[in-house]
C-alpha cells in the first residue's frame, strides 16, 4: 500500500482530509504537535480520530511555539469571540507564526523516512483567508521547495502536498465527511474550550463550525458550553 | 538596529555565519536546536559563542528528530569514518531528513514575531554537495516559499535567507572567521565526541575541519581523541 502522512490535529478539517486520504487507498501515518496551543484537548481528539481511522501509525510531535509567542493561541492573550477571520481586516491575532510551514517540515521529514510522497493537510482558503499559510499560491511554492529538500526529490520522484479542502466551504467539507462516516462527535474545533473538553461556542473556530453544520442542513454532534449562544441562527 | 536570526549549531561554519551576520550590523538573535544528536556537546559550544558574540537573545528549541529516525545523527547507526560526503556516492547517511527545512521553519516563527527580515544559515554546497538540503537551488525555493508564508511577505516586505557560506571552501571560511575574530577553540564540529567533548579526528566533519585550516595555513585550536590519526596531512 501505499503511504501517505496526514496532518491531523483533531479538528473537523483534518478529520475529515483523514477520511479523504484514505478512501483515496493510502495507508496512512497521522501526525499531530503539542504545541503550546491553549486548546490541547484537541489532541485527545486526534487520538481517538486516528484509531478508528485505524491508521499504520500516529505519532505527536512535542514542540513548543510558545517560545516565539506572537499568537493568541499559543498565549496569553484572549481569544476574540465574535465574527470570523476575514482577510479584508487583516491577519487574526489566532493566526500563529509560520505554524503550517513548522507543521509541514515535520511531516516532510517523517515522509522521507517513511518512503511516502504524499502529505495531507487541511488548509481552507476560504474560511481562513486571512491566514498566509493557507493560501494555494503558499501551498504550491511549499511543494516546490519540498522537492529541492529531500531525497524523494532529488531522485526525481514526486512530492506533493495535498489540500483537498483548500476551496470547499464549512458545509462541504461536513458533507463530504459525513457521507465518509468521520464522526464528528470526536472532533474539537474550538479555540477556547472547558477544561473537560466543551467547546465555547463563541470563538471564530466555533462560529465556523456552527454556521458549517447549519449550511450542511446537518446537527452538530458535540456539546457547547453557551448553547443558547452557540445557535447558529445569527452568525448567517 | 536591525534584527536577524542566525542559526547556530555551535561548529565551525554557523560561528563564522554569526559573526559575519553581525559585521553586516545586524542586531543578533541566535536559535539553536537540541534535536537528539549524538553531538549534544555542540550545544555547550553555541552557548559559549553566542555569549561571547553578546547576541541581543538566543534560544534552545527541543524537537526530537529521532521520532522519525533516518540518520546517522539521530540514530545508533554507526557514524561513517573516512571520506567526506560525495555527492557522485549519492546522499551521505549523516543526511537528516528534512533538517535544515524544520530549522529554517522555526527561524522563520521567530523572524516573524522579532520582525526580522533576514535569516542566516551556514549551509555549504561544497563540502555538502551530497544533500539536497545545502543547495543554492533548495535555498531560493525555500526563500521564495518564506514569502508566501508569512504576515511579513503579504505586507510586501523582503524575507531574505541568507548563505554567506555557500560557495566557500572550508579554508575561506575559516579565513573569514579568524579575519572577523572567531575564536574557533569554542566551536566543535565532530560528529561523534567523547563524552568530555573532544572530537574524534576521523568523522567526515572533523575531517573536513582538519583539511580546511591545513589549506587555510592555520592550526586548529581544539583537542583530537587520536591526535595521530588526526593529521591532516593524509586527507589531502
Amino acid at each position: 500500500m501505499t503511504r501517505a502522512v496526514v496532518l491531523l490535529s483533531g479538528g473537523l478539517d483534518s478529520s475529515t482530509v483523514l477520511a479523504m486520504a484514505r478512501q483515496e487507498g493510502f495507508e496512512l501515518y497521522a501526525m499531530t504537535f503539542r504545541y503550546g496551543q491553549r486548546h490541547a484537548v484537541e489532541i485527545e481528539s486526534a487520538r481517538q480520530v486516528a484509531r478508528n481511522a485505524r491508521v499504520a501509525d500516529h505519532v505527536i510531535v512535542d514542540i513548543d511555539l510558545r517560545t516565539f509567542g506572537g499568537s493568541a493561541l499559543t498565549s496569553d492573550t484572549a481569544v476574540p469571540k465574535g465574527e470570523p477571520a476575514d482577510a479584508a481586516r487583516g491577519i487574526p491575532i489566532t493566526y500563529v507564526p509560520a505554524r503550517n510551514t513548522i507543521f509541514l517540515s515535520f511531516a516532510l521529514a517523517w515522509a522521507e523516512v517513511l518512503g511516502a510522497h504524499d502529505i495531507y493537510i487541511g488548509v481552507n482558503a476560504v474560511d481562513y483567508s486571512g491566514y498566509p499559510d493557507c493560501r494555494p499560491a503558499y501551498i504550491a511554492a511549499y511543494e516546490r521547495m519540498a522537492q529541492l529538500a529531500t531525497r524523494t526529490g532529488v531522485e526525481g520522484q514526486a512530492l506533493r502536498i495535498r489540500t483537498p479542502l483548500i476551496d470547499k466551504t464549512k458545509a462541504e467539507i461536513i458533507r463530504v465527511g459525513t457521507s465518509l462516516g468521520v464522526d464528528y462527535a470526536e472532533t474539537t474545533s474550538c479555540y477556547d474550550p472547558s477544561p473537560d473538553g466543551t467547546s465555547c461556542g463563541e470563538c471564530e473556530a466555533c462560529r465556523l463550525r456552527l454556521k458549517g453544520f447549519h449550511e450542511a442542513g446537518l446537527e452538530d454532534p458535540i456539546r457547547y458550553r453557551h448553547p443558547e449562544r452557540a445557535s447558529a441562527k445569527d452568525l448567517l
